[in-house]
């Protein structure tokens, strides 16, 4: 007979963003002339940029002759893809990553959630609360949590972001093996200093933990001090694997493409101790369930990285962080407290005694404008609303102004 | 201490294709004005056709303008793409089949590689031999198997393929949970008629098993009695999931794509025997794990279905065809036994008693043609070669004299 893998029965249902939906349609229906503006789900909205999208043509082109055309390619990525990603977005900031320790994706959404089957069942998993639900679900998936109480999974460790610690995990009281962290964070849309980060790569060096570090969000950083890849961190190569994506930074939510940087010097051990190199790991793992990226997509990434190119996605994102300034200013303005929006396209609302599922249907109701309650990213985000940068200048500064009639 | 799934370490190293890598250089250094023509590896050669690099760059043409950009999609993929889909590849052959019940990927080895994810970790899994590697080296991983011992893996009901049974599985003669079947196959290029994939839909109901039927090939089936489909089998659908794959089909094997078919009907069961739908099981697994297929690669997808797509790739496939047919002429002028390069584009040739690396050999160095060791997919192959029509038919023609004047 042929059984489940009864880890997936104990998956609590994600109704997050289907209840978002049915409340929307119930109130669009009950008011067909409302003008409901959406600043819920983390989508982009702009179009690829023109140098982009000439990269992606040329791509397209070259696959339509023979003396272009590209069947399978490296699983890897290209070089001439991996040897930008090195030099510009690592070797540039002086850390010290090479074009062989990056395995380029379809997306940080399934690296993240595959990375995970490389390690032991019984790691013990630190995931913060609000996080990202991939890297819960995942695991749970795989059978690293007991069942879900209460809101949460059985095992975890979790590490709460709360206002007390400016919504930075502090380091667990228990043992942990594997970390989760995301920085500029979802959904909270925090920042970790150096310093921050530093905590956590020492704690990872002296008990072998490793850090999975998620920086999708790490284009929108402009804070010169802040790190932009965990890299920047003394001794990050030995205990930390990071995830980029193309999502957020060049407008790719469509396109899908990412990347994974997993250095030589990273180690994971055998029950018996003996130290195996993660990268090989990765690199076998890639080389059986992965074929690589569409090669069009892999040639309108690379020319993210032409100096037009890196222009003009600057350009987007700064539209994107000018949004955020804006909400967080109509935030000032209602004095609300918040973090985000700085470094990030972000903004985590504190309903002030609220709860989010509560502050969304007022935020629907009175002003027509749609955010992501909190509750949906875990238990400490259930008196948070999560607001989206993620729209028009004009869209945004409607929804301020409504926000600012309705709650004033 | 951050510990490794040591299921990995069971795995055999796979130095197939990099062991012919070295052995073709070596002889290219020893020879450097020999022109050495590859009939190995089953990457396609022409590019893509004029109707599907017009869907293209329409596609990444609508991702540069605001009205028509596309961001997150449908993890499943686009309607418009699934609805051709179950019309023109199931519902015109009879096959019950609806577009909801077909998932868009980025090809079928990330799916044949993550479908066994839903499966308890102690099922008995049927595998072919000679086999693609990628179903037993998932397994592996996922610690479903025991240890390496003389070219097999322990736990494994091996289902050989061999002249006697023409090279088409017999039944296991244990109860088997998981069977892995693809036709027309890689790497005999055998093909099943109907009342063959009867029998083991039969077993299937009978024993609830289920069947993972890979269809990668099936766009080169010519005799119309031959199944394109699995769902061609009365009561497959409760029993059997289908991966397709536009690699070989539209020549995708760089631009990405390919789809599963999990029909609503299929079952699985939990230890206590409770049913549970399979289809619900990989859509959360693709909701939670992956984000969808590239919007202008779907598009290019889309346009193999238009009736000038058609044409165009089917011409392509005769193409191929007349390679393998080719080949096979020349096997037979040279009394060799074969078996595929009808309705396939591999033929699968007996050594005569030669081990497959010698005769890898014999031709390398008498013909200057590279085929693939029979021995790199699975003990029953270590007394053949497969040699594989995806070139040009200069080539092939051109590697078939030299074999003639070498082996004659």
């Amino acid at each position: 007979m042929i059984r489940a893998n009864e880890n997936y029965l104990k998956l609590k249902a994600s109704y997050l963003f289907s209840d978002i939906a049915n409340r929307v349609n119930t109130f669009q229906k009950e008011h067909p002339d409302a003008q409901v503006i959406r600043l819920g789900i983390g989508d982009v909205t702009k179009p690829l940029t023109p140098e982009l999208i000439k990269g992606f043509h040329d791509g397209v082109e070259e696959m339509a002759h023979e003396e272009t055309f590209k069947g399978y390619g490296p699983e890897q990525g290209y070089a001439f893809l991996r040897e930008v990603i090195a030099k510009q977005d690592y070797q540039a900031l002086g850390a010290d990553v090479s074009a062989d320790e990056i395995f380029v994706s379809d997306g940080a959404k399934c690296d993240t959630g595959n990375f995970q089957e490389l390690f032991a069942q019984d790691v013990v998993v630190a995931i913060p609360d609000p996080v990202y639900p991939a890297y819960l679900d995942t695991n749970v998936m795989a059978g690293r949590t007991g069942a879900y109480e209460d809101g949460r999974y059985k095992g975890v460790v979790y590490l709460d972001c709360v206002k007390e610690n400016r919504f930075l995990p502090k380091l667990p009281d228990r043992d942990v093996d594997l970390i989760y962290l995301c920085f500029p964070n979802n959904p909270t849309g925090s920042t970790a200093t150096k310093a921050d980060l530093k905590v956590w790569v020492d704690y990872a060096i002296e008990n072998k933990a490793l850090i999975l570090f998620d920086a999708a969000y790490e284009a929108f950083i402009r804070d010169s001090d802040l790190p932009r890849s965990i890299y920047e961190i003394e001794g990050a190569r030995k205990v930390a694997v990071e995830f980029r994506s193309y999502s957020k930074t060049a407008g790719f939510t469509g396109t899908r493409c990412g990347f994974t940087v997993v250095p030589k010097a990273c180690m994971i051990y055998t029950q018996a101790g003996e130290a195996i190199s993660l990268h090989d790991m990765w690199h076998r793992r890639q080389g059986t369930k992965f074929n690589g990226v569409s090669y069009p997509v892999q040639k309108a990434t690379f020319a993210a990285y032409t100096e037009q190119g890196q222009a003009q996605i600057k350009q987007r994102i700064d539209y994107y962080l000018n949004n955020a300034a804006v909400i967080c200013q109509a935030m000032d303005d209602l004095g609300f407290e918040y973090v985000g929006g700085k470094n990030s396209p972000y903004v985590w609302v504190d309903g002030d005694g609220r709860d989010s599922w509560d502050f969304f249907d007022l935020l629907l109701n009175k002003a027509q404008v749609v955010c992501t309650p909190g509750a949906g990213f875990g238990r400490c985000g259930q008196q948070y609303i999560r607001i989206s940068a993620f729209n028009s200048l004009e869209n945004v500064e409607l929804a301020m102004s409504r926000l600012k009639e309705a709650l004033q």
